[in-house]
């Protein structure tokens, strides 16, 4: 159909392409308006106290089985899941039937959960900077030891916040899964980057530099203005081009410091997804400077005090931290870039989520916010806290 | 690690391959009894009325949007979705610019609502074979009725069931997107189903049938079963070969008819999720003859009914079915296997949901039942509903 008409990313369906998974997600941003009549979370206010008698994380209480009992912890505190996914000690199995409808493997590993502090509510977007260092040292400490294990291949670190995100306690801790095999969005994000960099002539190009670049570098945001007003004074034809000034133009930026910048990426999924981009090319956090650490302590916190400040809620989402698999791979190490992805269900309000049901299930991802919108929402939150105002 | 003990599928931590979407999912079985601190959903008791006058899907109410009034229907009924995701009337977009870092299309289509029926309060799960019969004639008029126009390539008929599924409305409905793109589950499918033909000899073999046979061919059942007697009774040995007794014995199958069965696939990432497969290599369901089209009616009442007495509710999901797109191409139409999918949310009762989050966004799918362990759930629970008993 030829239409006379200007696209307008803002107005018309369209989709964007993820280069990490591999796969598209439909945005349909004239759909921000319908009528909501569906099912509402509680929006609990936090009255949490900063230790209950009854949480299985908080200092020198029971834990969750009744038999251990945590010690009088000052810091972050690690231990080993009472009820992991994945253990250590089981038989292996091998599947050598040959059969590729019924394939089958054993899975080793271990999983443990890091209290991020003895306190019941300081949530990362509660705490300082140097509060949020230790739980990046105890990340680095937890993978390192983990690193030589021969049955452990990945190590996934992640943070589950809130109900909403089914999230059993509500002390504020993380978990770390790590298995005998690479798993499936790590293995795809390492397939997809090793195409991206077969794609652009080989050597040590890397998919995320190049995004990070995209994002932030100031010329191309010049060329993209210069684009734009281009395009605007131009007379509109169909079908249209895409226009540069909505794809490249620096407004996917939440926020950024010397070593790490915050986007909603071109293809976020969740309404307010985010990734933390590491600017230099590091394959783990273990390979940080004293800086980046700092760094990423300091990008932490804002951003999860901007979520928090967006609904002026505690903002529920799931967390996680995409590293070098620790299989010894020297071509998994080069290719790694680190990364971390924020995935919040909250769709209008405190109480309005996201259902990724129907045809995100049977079809592909679909959003109704723009990421451009989404990102804008997000630079616009303040950085201190709403509760410390 | 070398060991002396058998490998058990209800105890040790495996993955299973999913070869539709070219995928694994993580089962860990032994933790089917963590203790649960988290959310509960409501069990909302079903007191709906059978017109409802605050309804806008109900027959000569108004619709949401409060100008168009819904007709005296007395059968099914459909219209188009006053709050499209995707729309016909929009300008294209091509984009030209080469990038692979910010690629974007522009999705035009249409969007469809179906009524069951004109009762507020049946669902699939309470209505008779003859009942439900309409509802498929009205899948087939309308996916027929889209698949010549040249926007359209690909239509997608679902039903999001229940607020826990993000449903905003409970009278009995589904939705169709049709879509100028063809949508990344299907397009992964037939990827998947082509790469699968070719690694087995060409022709017209087919992923889905060989997958039927695997399911419910007696033969193999009788091998399987000489097979687990043989491993019973060997010594013990690390690493283990895996028991085929515990991949193809039927243990996966639901109930079936003489023209679909229905399994919880191998490969199943929702706890009680189950996949409907027409025994004939099926296109579409146009391509359905009158016995087809009665059996498929009979099987949906069947595994509805059977969801609703697992806890005694009326079971959410998100259900929809996979066929041949509508872009004329020959390639897809011959890989299509007729099949429809259930994502239910539900894990343990009618109030704790599963939740896809944490190492699921960030890792891979995990689930605790096995397989085999949520068929034999299913298979035990009655086809008379509960509430007619
Ligand atoms: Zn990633
Ligand atoms: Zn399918």
């Amino acid at each position: 159909m030829v239409s006379s008409i200007q696209f307008d990313f803002n107005q018309h369906s369209h989709r964007r392409f993820n280069p990490l998974t591999d796969s598209w997600v439909l945005c349909s941003p004239h759909r921000t308006q319908r009528p909501w009549q569906g099912q509402e979370e509680d929006n609990e206010v936090d009255t949490r106290p900063s230790h209950d008698p009854t949480c299985y994380l908080c200092p020198r209480n029971k834990r969750a089985g009744g038999t251990l009992q945590n010690p009088d912890y000052k810091s972050t505190f690690i231990f080993e899941n009472d009820f992991p996914s994945v253990r250590q000690d089981q038989p292996s199995l091998v599947d050598d039937s040959g059969d590729d409808l019924l394939k089958v493997q054993s899975v080793r590993g271990q999983c443990h959960v890091i209290c991020f502090s003895p306190l019941h509510d300081k949530t990362l977007a509660d705490m300082t900077d140097a509060q949020i260092r230790p739980v990046i040292d105890a990340w680095i400490n937890t993978y390192e030891s983990l690193r030589p294990k021969s049955y452990i291949n990945h190590v996934q670190i992640f943070e589950n916040k809130g109900a909403a995100m089914g999230c059993s306690n509500p002390h504020p801790h993380g978990q770390v899964w790590s298995t005998e095999d690479i798993p499936h969005e790590t293995a795809q994000e390492l397939k997809n980057m090793r195409a991206y960099r077969k794609r652009h002539g080989g050597g040590s190009k890397c998919m995320l530099c190049d995004y990070v670049r995209t994002e932030t570098d100031n010329d191309r945001k010049a060329k993209s203005s210069t684009a734009a007003s281009a395009l605007a004074s131009s007379v509109p034809s169909a079908p249209v081009r895409a226009a540069v000034a909505t794809t490249a133009d620096g407004s996917r930026v939440v926020c950024e410091n010397d070593s790490f910048v915050c986007v909603v990426p071109f293809w976020a999924t969740w309404p307010f997804e985010t990734l933390v981009l590491s600017k230099a090319h590091l394959a783990r956090l273990s390979d940080m400077n004293e800086q980046q650490k700092e760094d990423l302590a300091n990008i932490l916190r804002r951003i999860t005090c901007r979520y928090d400040n967006l609904f002026n809620c505690s903002f529920p989402y799931s967390m996680g931290v995409h590293q070098a698999p620790t299989d010894g791979s020297e071509e998994h190490e080069g290719l790694s870039h680190l990364h971390l992805h924020f995935y919040p269900p909250l769709l209008r309000s405190a109480t309005v989520r996201k259902f990724l049901v129907g045809f995100e299930l049977l079809g592909q991802a679909q959003r109704d916010l723009t990421p451009e919108q989404a990102a804008k929402r997000l630079a616009d939150c303040s950085e201190v806290h709403y509760k410390a105002v």
